[in-house]
């Protein structure tokens, strides 16, 4: 056997397992991020989701993204599994697919953001289907799949654009067709703040999205190659760090106390930004594009709140503001050295040609995301009359509406309903 | 050094940490399905008992099993770690040993699931030493270290019987001994629910759970092969999914509301019934399988209750119903391909053959471990002057009565004694 | 490409994750040790910290450590990532700088545990800058950078002396300047529990660092060698088995209980303890390492606490005595066979000499870290105007003093406020 395969193998392997495992993260960010009476929903709904989600890549996902005899939208091969090689690629099949598949899953998680703490679980399990087997496998095609953006050499390694703005542009419209929660907003237009119930829980996961970002960046080489997935992994490590310290900084210069959730979201927003060109840029230049997204992590949530958009764990900010500036970020530094794929980018001399591939991949990925979300959300409104959970569900909670029993029970139940006495 | 040596070490390294990881998901499983005032005995006693289980290991446990000059009960060697080269195995024995260690762990953790919420804690330390030195090494050595199960071509491949099946008739040996917890049923035999008091935690701790499984499983290749372990690790996957979405839709169904606690035992129930087949059956197998896992499970849950069986972490169904399930589906769906260990399944022409082996292995497994675990606990129920605490002390929790403070002390003091003011 | 490259850089790259993967650990494990009205700051400063410090080790921490054309106390070249190769080392240098980027992360969060519940988050940011450029790389110089203890013989494997004594020393001086938090001690001496506000999140804690410490010990092999790893995890778990077991025994006798939090400190002061030894000692004494580790810290923690030393995490029980127990015990117990720094211990015929050196590297690091950090948070104190929060603050926690969002709002604030009505 070729060691060169086994070992691309093991290491994809980790990533996959890494990529997973953010499931954990987005459980604590967002069950974190919203109210105790939700929280159950919000982390039980994260496990359905993913189950459901992994079971159409396997029925439909992987072959509409990597399959052969396709059109320009989609391939048409490799559905169910087929275990046939990929072209060009030096490791095990099944690894690689395991691989996408997790990909996949975040895609949507990020996706349901938009939905939190107001939709039913008929939605998600409707949108969880189409999202999954319509719009993230097209979008991955146009790029990973050797479709038309990855012919014109857009550059996006492990998926600011592929994976995060198109779940963020999905939350979008899920967000505007929803309509902000219960008491977000007053009349006179001004926002109310609804505090997540635990920061320790919001801390907690972006952790272990940190962690796991080092399967999804550094495992996105799909091969041990020289090493490299060590500077992938560093790259990503950095732009975290300065995302963290500037939202930290800003937030404590603007509102005269550095705002927890604030800094976490800067992370964030670094790790998403850094995805597109972690592999493409020098360590100085991660530093700067995750300073720069923590900046804009910040101003990006007063923006949406302004506009009267209710992004309860802030993906349209995290995933889809610093997307879009992640994406764009290599049509700036990315270096001759690095450029494996494209052009260097405008500071290195490469002028405006990589920065235009790199508009024209988020623009038009992000309009698909969003009008075929948009679509697929207002039929679901139809037939199952109503996206969201009646006033008295929201008030009461979607633990106890949707599902039958809370969260948490001994902070809602009177004490002998608990039996504990 | 033979370089696919270093590889399989490092594979399994891999794996062994993710088993022990695994401790973290029952930690958060088990916490989060019992309520707050046994929240931190819970949680502390898995850390304590993997503690003790692991030098039980490595003084009996790993001998017992795999050690030479056995009979046909244990092995006899090998005690307090040898180092010594398991015959045939292509890796660092003591990256084996470690592995197995964690397997033990496991093993014991499901068992003391049935003690939950009313055993004493010395009850928790002398069940431990003994599980773990004369129960779980006698399976595992007839199904893993060459016994006579071993001899009949018995498949389990990463131990749906050897660990789960095992640890369930311990726990339902103490769930009978130990009585139902004060409240569960009414004087006219009708159930009350105990909830759990943390769904976010039990939501993660399935989460823990099945990423650390691609370790428990796909680690079980114990070699990297040609990459085989990505294709465990696929089926696995497909496994947990289906069992959580078919869990949802029953419960859905049966119910009216989808039950969270149910949606993630389906997938642990798919977790469990894969683990013997997760090398010998086809994708849409492993979909079936679980997919049945997941029904199974709410069913058992509902019949044990009906038998006055009080069982807090559904250690018996998730564990017990769906390990049987998983070790005798392989005698139906184990392909001509894949069936390395044994003969292909009914369903591939290969007749009852398998699936008798399968059945007796299932049998005598569980009836062993059953008994023993019983008169374990009859002997200790003496000793210790019976196996559970007061009325007083169960009403008060364990928190405080096995260890004199509690998990959450700022739920349970007045303001004051918690020096917040 | 060097297939040996590649297989030391895939498994350092492996243990940096899982080391990274530790800072969940010390949320969980600070967070559960302290106040709700701390807790979301708590959780939050360690993501934040653990930026700024990777900030300054990539400015200059590598440098210093690793550096060329150094004096005797630290390396001078290699600041902002160099790339270049560590002489001597075969595997990626950026794997093995994303690896002590890791280590010099834990080092900062371990002696940032001293400023619990009362420091200034201005204080952290300063600290953290300072420690992370002046102190940890110092000391690692001298230890593991070829400074003057490495030429010594100076026997710590994964950093019992490095990272923990050195981390314990600087909460020690943070610990006596900041003073007891109120309510800590009585007028008459007498001290004050005060209870950590979740156990579940401490022993969830524990169990991540004992997983991401088989990365920090079995990781520092740096190579994969025969598969050594296996070897130096092995002890690592032993120690931790032998830890949690023996602290649990000793509370309950001598308390009368088996008190959780010491028991999950026995844990980790095995944890500790073996840190130096991992790789140098039998598995026999790995255990006896860990076992006097959980007896040590048990009577530790009390002597602190009659000295009126108020430690809220334990970083000076575990970390600090551990620690120096740690580096001491590789002088009694490292064997011929595997001391490959330094000599055999004293019971393998080795005689005081290996000792000697042992207790030299403890005095000297620890004085070191301990007096530069005293000096370093005086100037501090006199700079901010106080280390400490004012009374009025640290009675309304750190929450909403520091960050004007409390961790837990649903707990703190009223029903109409929380916007659940």
């Amino acid at each position: 056997m070729d060691v060169i395969f086994l070992m691309n193998s093991l290491w994809v392997m980790l990533g996959a397992i890494l990529v997973i495992f953010m499931l954990g993260g987005f459980i604590l960010l967002e069950a974190g991020s919203t109210r105790m009476k939700n929280a159950g929903h919000i982390a039980g709904k994260t496990i359905f989701t993913f189950g459901l989600a992994s079971l159409v890549f396997w029925a439909v996902g992987f072959g509409f993204i990597f399959g052969d005899n396709g059109n320009f939208l989609v391939g048409l091969s490799q559905f169910f599994y087929s275990g046939a090689q990929i072209e060009g690629m030096n490791l095990s099949s099944t690894v690689f697919f395991v691989f996408q598949l997790a990909f996949a899953g975040i895609a949507i998680t990020i996706a349901l953001g938009g939905f939190a703490e107001r939709a039913k679980l008929s939605v998600y399990l409707i949108f969880t289907v189409l999202f999954s087997a319509l719009i993230y496998p097209v979008i991955a095609h146009w790029i990973w799949g050797g479709g038309w953006l990855a012919e014109h050499g857009k550059q996006d390694f492990a998926g600011s654009t592929v994976v995060h703005l198109t779940g963020a542009m999905a939350a979008l419209a899920a967000t505007i067709l929803l309509k902000p929660r219960i008491g977000k907003f007053n009349k006179d237009g001004s926002a109310n703040n609804i505090y997540g119930h635990n920061q320790v829980f919001t801390a907690l996961g972006v952790l272990v999205l940190w962690v796991g970002w080092f399967g999804f960046n550094a495992g996105s080489t799909v091969a041990v190659d020289d090493g490299f997935f060590g500077y992938v992994a560093l790259n990503t490590n950095l732009a975290a760090a300065a995302g963290s310290v500037s939202a930290l900084l800003i937030s404590w210069i603007v509102l005269g106390k550095s705002d927890v959730p604030t800094m976490l979201n800067g992370a964030l927003a670094g790790l998403v930004a850094i995805t597109a060109s972690c592999a493409f840029v020098d360590t100085w230049a991660a530093v700067v594009i995750g300073f720069i997204a923590g900046l804009l992590v910040f101003y990006s949530a007063r923006f949406f709140e302004k506009r009267k958009i209710d992004d309860p764990i802030y993906a349209l900010s995290v995933h889809g503001v610093a997307g879009v500036w992640g994406t764009l970020s290599t049509g700036f530094f990315a270096t001759p050295e690095l450029a494996t794929v494209g052009l260097p980018g405008l500071f290195y001399g490469g002028g405006f040609t990589q920065l235009g591939v790199q508009f024209m991949g988020v623009a038009v990925s992000g309009a698909y995301a969003f009008a075929v979300s948009f679509v697929i959300l207002l039929l679901a409104k139809k037939l199952l009359n109503g996206l969201r959970v009646t006033e008295e569900e929201e008030i009461m909670g979607l633990d106890l509406s949707e599902h039958g029993s809370y969260g948490y029970p001994e902070v809602f139940l009177p004490k002998d309903e608990k039996l504990n006495a």
